[in-house]
C-alpha cells in the first residue's frame, strides 16, 4: 500500500506535512510518498533526522495557491502537487492522495483526472463532525461542494456516506439522518419531500429528518444535506464553539474568584477543547472520484496529517471506492421503485 | 395603546401569560387585554392578587394546539384566541397581538385575516439572535416560515428586517449581511448571487455575503437567508449551546479538585447562562402582514411574556408596520434597476 501526501497544500506545508509522515512512520508499516518541493522536503525530512526508507519524495514545482480558481489552476498548473499527485493515482503509482490545498482544484482534478464513478451525478465531501460527549463522530456530507442539489444526490450522498462509516470508522448499519426544519415527513422543501421517500426505500438505516438541534447530539451517523446546508452546519459550529470558549476564558479570568476557581479547572478546560478535536479523525474524504481522496483542514498541523495517514488505511483496505461502485445499482433499483 | 396576549397558546398558558401581563403593568402604563378561557385568566389573576384595572380579559372557548393543522385550524377554530384576537386587531381594537400558541396557524390567520402588505409576496418571521458579549441581539429573518424563496423574498426580509431593528431595537443603519457559503460575490446558488445584486442595489447598510462563522459574532444585525437556512442556524445554536452546556455542567462535577474549582465559578456560570437567554428580547415579529404580532417561544415563562409586553411598546410607537408599507415602491425601485 502506498500513500501519497501534498507535499505543497496546506498553511504549513511541507513543514507540518513531513512532520505527519515521520509521526505515521511509527504508528503503520506502510509506504508514504510525499509530492511537492523536493528541495524543502528533503530539507525538513533532515532537520526531523528522518533515515529511514518509509517515506519516499517526488518532486512537483508548482502549487495550486488557495485564491487560484480550481478549474483554470487545473489546467494551467500541469506540475502542480494536485494535477501530478492525482495522476499517479490514476496511473496506480499510490493509492491514496491526501492533501490540506484547494479543496475545489483537488474536487475539480479528482473529477477530470480520475473520474466519477458511472452512476454518481455529483461527488460529494464528507466532513467528521464531532459528537459531544461520544467517541466516534458522525460524518456530515455534502460538506459544500454542491450549493444546489436534486434529491438522487442526496441520495448518493446518503449511501456513500454510509458506506465509508461502516468501512472506515468500523459503525455497523450507521443511521442515515436527513437535515430538515422538521421530524414529520411532510416537512422541508420539495426536495428534501422526494429525498425522504427516496430514503425510505433504501436498505439503508434511516432514522428519518433530523432537525438541527439533535445534530450535535449524535441523532445520526451520517447527516445528510446539500453543501449550502453542510457549510452553515460546519462554519456555525466552529464559530458558536470558539466563541463559546472566548466567552468562557474571559469569564474565567475576571476578578481573583474566578481566577482561583479556573486553576482548578484548567485540566477539564483542556478536555473540553479536545472533544471539539476533529482532526483527529484523519480529514475528509472526497467520495464519489474514481480513487481515494482525503481534504485535510489548511492549518492542519503534523499530528492532524499523521492522524489523516493512520486513517487512509481503512480507507483504501476497506475498498470504500469499489463498493460505491457496486453499490450504484442499488441506488437504480430506489430510483426505480419510485417511479413505479 | 393596546396590547393583546393569547391567553390559550403556549405550554404554560394560561399562567405566564397572566404573570406576564401583570409584571409587564408594573413597567409599562398601557392597556393590556388577555384573550383565552374567561374563568382560568381570571382566577389566575385572583391568584396572583391583581386588583388593577390595566388587564382586561375577552373570552375565547378555543384553543389551536401545536398538532393542529394551521389552515384547517384556522377555517374551523373561529372562536379560538388566534383567530378571534386577530379580528380584533383588523377591527382596531387592540394595536398588536402576543401569542406563544402554534406558529402556523398564527402565520396562516395573519395572512387571511390581517392580509399581506400590498407588494410583500413572503411574509416572514425574524427570530433574534444573540450575540455572544454585545448588548444588542441580531435578527435572523426567515426563521422558518419559509423554507424556499426567491431573490425579491430574500430582498424583503432584508429590508423589514432593516425598519425593524432601526425602529424597535434602536440601531441606526443596521448592517445587512446574507448568509452564502463564502464572502465571494460569485458563491453560492443561483438565488444568492441574485439576491447579492439585489441588496447591492438597495439604499441599506449591505454588508455583502456573511458566513455562518461569522453570525454568533456579530457581523452583521440582520441575517438574511431562507426559512430553511435559518431553522438550522437557530435550531443548531439551541442544540450546541445546550450540549456545550451539558458537557460543562459534568466535566465540571468530576472529581474533588473540579467541583471546588466550579463553587468559584458559581457566579460566571450564571452570567454566561444569561448571554444566551434568547427571551430579554420579546419574542419574533411576524413581518409583512398588516398589523403587528409577536410569536413567542411555546415554553415562555412570565418574565418572556413580560418582556415582549415591553417590545411590543416601540413596536407599535415606531409604526413598523406602516414604515414597511411606505418602503415597498424601494423594492420595486431595485427590481426595476436590475432589469434595466
Amino acid at each position: 500500500m502506498k500513500i501519497l501526501l501534498d507535499g505543497n497544500g496546506g498553511d504549513n506545508a511541507p513543514k507540518s506535512v513531513v512532520e505527519g509522515a515521520v509521526l505515521a512512520t511509527e504508528k503503520i508499516d506502510h509506504q508514504l510518498i510525499i509530492i511537492g518541493k523536493e528541495d524543502e522536503i528533503k530539507k525538513e525530512l533532515k532537520e526531523l533526522g528522518y533515515e529511514g526508507n518509509k517515506i519516499q519524495v517526488v518532486h512537483a514545482s508548482e502549487k495550486i495557491e488557495n485564491e487560484d480558481n480550481p478549474s483554470k489552476a487545473f489546467r494551467v498548473k500541469k506540475d502542480s502537487s494536485i494535477v501530478k499527485g492525482l495522476n499517479m493515482i490514476k496511473a496506480g503509482e499510490a493509492d491514496l492522495f491526501i492533501s490540506a490545498g484547494n479543496t475545489g482544484a483537488l474536487m475539480v482534478s479528482g473529477i477530470f483526472i480520475l473520474g466519477r464513478i458511472p452512476g454518481i451525478d455529483r461527488p460529494a465531501i464528507g466532513s467528521v463532525y464531532p459528537i459531544l460527549g461520544k467517541d466516534l463522530p458522525a460524518l456530515l456530507i455534502d460538506a459544500g461542494a454542491n450549493a444546489e442539489c436534486k434529491p438522487n444526490n442526496l441520495l448518493e450522498f446518503a449511501m456513500m456516506g454510509n458506506i465509508y462509516m461502516e468501512k472506515v470508522l468500523g459503525i455497523n448499519s450507521p443511521k442515515i439522518g436527513l437535515v430538515n426544519m422538521g421530524t414529520e415527513e411532510n416537512k422541508g422543501t420539495p426536495v428534501i419531500k422526494e429525498t425522504f421517500k427516496l430514503l425510505e426505500k433504501s436498505d439503508m438505516n434511516f432514522v428519518g429528518n433530523v432537525e438541527a438541534r439533535e445534530v450535535p447530539k449524535g441523532a445520526c451517523d451520517v447527516i445528510v444535506c446539500d453543501g449550502f446546508v453542510g457549510n452553515v452546519i460546519l462554519k456555525l459550529t466552529e464559530g458558536l464553539a470558539s466563541n463559546i470558549s472566548a466567552l468562557l476564558k474571559k469569564k474565567f479570568t475576571e476578578g481573583v474568584r474566578a481566577k482561583v476557581g479556573a486553576v482548578f479547572l484548567l485540566n477539564k478546560m483542556k478536555e473540553i477543547r479536545q472533544e471539539f478535536d476533529y482532526s483527529e479523525y484523519g480529514g475528509a474524504p472526497i467520495l464519489g472520484v474514481q480513487g481515494p481522496i482525503v481534504k485535510m483542514h489548511g492549518s492542519s498541523t503534523g499530528k492532524a496529517v499523521s492522524n489523516a495517514i493512520v486513517m487512509a488505511v481503512p480507507f483504501i483496505e476497506g475498498k470504500v471506492v469499489e463498493t460505491i461502485k457496486s453499490s450504484v445499482s442499488e441506488l437504480e433499483r430506489i430510483e426505480y421503485d419510485i417511479s413505479e
